[in-house]
């Protein structure tokens, strides 16, 4: 018999997803807007209904703790975010926070007291959207970001993160202060995949093994703008053949048997953009990602000599625009995630996050893991994101071993 | 002693380019504006000083008349246009009409009558800028193009042909109209090169053998987007992979030694065009050229082989945008060109014009023939298009030579 109650734990989801309903089946929740401030209203009235204690940071995360045996242990922290992309699903973030909730309604409804506290955490603006950058919350309590740098950060209008967080302080009105940066003994998060692969394998639970590293640049071909129609090819310095025999060679330098690597060129795009005109500019992206550093030095080394050996006649020009270092969860942590997924009768896939979360910073801090189910064609940052009511249960009673556990510790 | 008057035919250009001048050394002279308008009348202002007789066609093709000893034998047409790109040069198109006036000029000063009478010919729109389509006066004059589909083209700003031209019309008064169609005895068309080719080999005349084919497609590509970070590369339905893999085909298909096909892609374009997110699509554009119709033919069928071949798993879609067939200029009249060059110390070299000219349409008409100058870096359709004045007057040497040889027949 299931520890958790899966019915309850798909209608939370369903609660929460009306609270900046796109009406196309998608939610808008951008970070510190009204809707965001509604959704965390409506979290603090279900967990104060289980006697939950609501503390807010001082760059608005939010913290609901519930006692254990030993009050004054660190305690055990689980939690996603609440924040949504513009057009993104209900699941994305969302499902981290409502199964920390549910198996803390469920210790309470079967009288499962630990020894450690454990606390839900809601990291503010994980997203990115409204305020850069993107996991502003969890960066400011790790201390990689300032906070002064962060409340300064201001929206498309020019209101300030500051501004826009006092206003959902106030909104909230009774949740206490707490100082920033306070300790955990250890975090685990619960997410879905936003990748194919569970699916794929017919997996119920991947145990998180890390969060690769992730470098972008821009690359920029100059050459001459000349007459399509007069120029013959060998008097050419078009921008776009060279951009292409670059992009050739940087296919062969990212080949990985292993599917590892992860190369994108997402942006490519070529000037004046005539059909007539040999282009005399070329821009074009790259997102590369690895769990490896060494990996992702040589690659970021290889994108550079491929550039400036290929470019002739035209030049190249790359810029370095993100440099996110990989993160590897700590090894009996995600040992831990596969044990319970294990008694609980679901084979547990190793799997690396190819999207960054708030567990990066923690991976810091305390050791730190990552629970993911599948979600349907694995698709995310979608108004179409679905998952299985199933899945999300069996995540939760996975999270409710894990946590039971190192609250015990 | 050279025929022609060097100084006379630069000073010309100088004149012209003050109408419309942008400021920055180039021209915006559209057709059937004001300043085209202007334009014309400076140079009717030069033709009447030489008695020539002005008339217009119904889509303002302006004849310049110079009679002949036998005034009812066919005339020998020369000419070209003097509109302009938006941001164009002082000398393309403008070279052709100002070297016939000048060999009209010169024939008067030395007292030189030909038997068959003499036509200046200033092209509508040949530019297809502010109205549709290019080579708009040649082709209604062919029958390529129905007058009334051409006086019905709108402006960006929906004014017709047909207003904009009774607009010159009135404004340039006394000129006399002709009917649609009127015949030549054979046609030659000075032009500059608006290529590199005759700088690169330091020749001043290229003898024109002919106007290659052209041809336009549009390839849209859809796959699928995905997130850049947790989709591996062998679930991806990536277009700009697909996009590559296709541009790599085409570009072994077009390879040629003898640098004769011109391949151009000038637009491509991967969306949605976010950085982290695999591209769902992908448009761009071939401009495909070359002088013989089979090989395009054959090459156009190897673009839609190859686009179906290796769009997959993305799928892909060929639209053809314009069809234009090579035209083979008549040989006796190419060696008239390449004999007249020889005699005046200049060695021809054989060219093929890569753009288009109102030649194209004379070619189905009468014998014709162009004549070819440098213009430096082969840069034209640009401000900054520029020439030596000494081939202005080379051109324009041979011009005289051929015309007076034609006029004689």
């Amino acid at each position: 018999m299931p520890l958790t109650n899966a019915q309850r734990l798909w209608e939370r989801h369903e609660a929460l997803a009306r609270i900046g309903a796109t009406g196309r089946g998608g939610v808008c929740r951008l970070a510190l807007t009204a809707e965001d401030t509604a959704g965390r209203a409506l979290l603090l009235s279900w967990a104060s209904r289980l006697g939950l204690i609501a503390e807010m940071d001082p760059i608005g995360n939010l913290f609901l703790r519930r006692i254990g045996r030993e009050p004054d242990t660190a305690p055990v922290w689980t939690g996603s975010h609440l924040d949504t992309q513009p057009t993104g699903g209900k699941y994305d973030g969302i499902y981290g926070v409502l199964a920390g909730l549910e198996v803390l309604e469920s210790f309470a409804e079967r009288g499962v007291v630990t020894r450690r506290p454990i606390e839900l955490v809601v990291w503010t603006d994980e997203e990115g959207v409204r305020f850069q950058p993107t996991t502003m919350g969890s960066a400011v309590h790790a201390g990689a970001v300032r906070l002064e740098e962060a409340l300064g950060a201001r929206d498309a209008d020019g209101v300030t993160a500051e501004d826009a967080l006092a206003a959902q302080m106030a909104a909230l009105g009774g949740v206490a202060r707490r100082r920033l940066g306070s300790a955990a003994h250890a975090y685990v998060e619960a997410h879905i995949e936003q990748g194919p692969v569970l699916e794929a394998e017919r997996r119920v639970i991947g145990a998180v093994t890390g969060i690769q590293g992730l470098r972008q640049f821009a690359i920029a071909l100059a050459g001459e703008e000349a007459h399509a129609g007069t120029t013959p090819a060998s008097r050419r310095k078009d921008a776009f053949v060279a951009a292409h025999r670059i992009v050739a060679a940087l296919h062969r330098l990212v080949e990985d048997a292993t599917g590892t690597t992860r190369f994108t060129i997402g942006r490519f795009q070529a000037a004046p953009g005539s059909p007539n005109t040999v282009p005399g500019r070329v821009e074009f992206t790259i997102d590369l990602r690895h769990p490896d550093l060494g990996r992702l030095e040589r690659l970021t080394q290889g994108i550079a000599d491929i550039c400036s050996r290929e470019a002739a006649p035209c030049t190249a020009a790359v810029t370095p625009l993100l440099d996110s270092t990989p993160v590897a969860f700590d090894p009996a942590m995600v040992e831990r995630v596969r044990a319970a997924a294990r008694r609980l009768g679901h084979e547990p896939l190793d799997i690396l996050s190819g999207a960054t979360h708030d567990a990066k910073f923690m991976a810091g801090l305390c050791p730190t893991a990552m629970i993911f189910i599948p979600c349907r064609g694995g698709v995310s940052h979608n108004e179409s994101e679905a998952v299985e009511p199933e899945h999300l249960a069996a995540g939760a009673e996975v999270l409710a071993e894990v946590l039971r556990e190192l609250a015990e510790e």
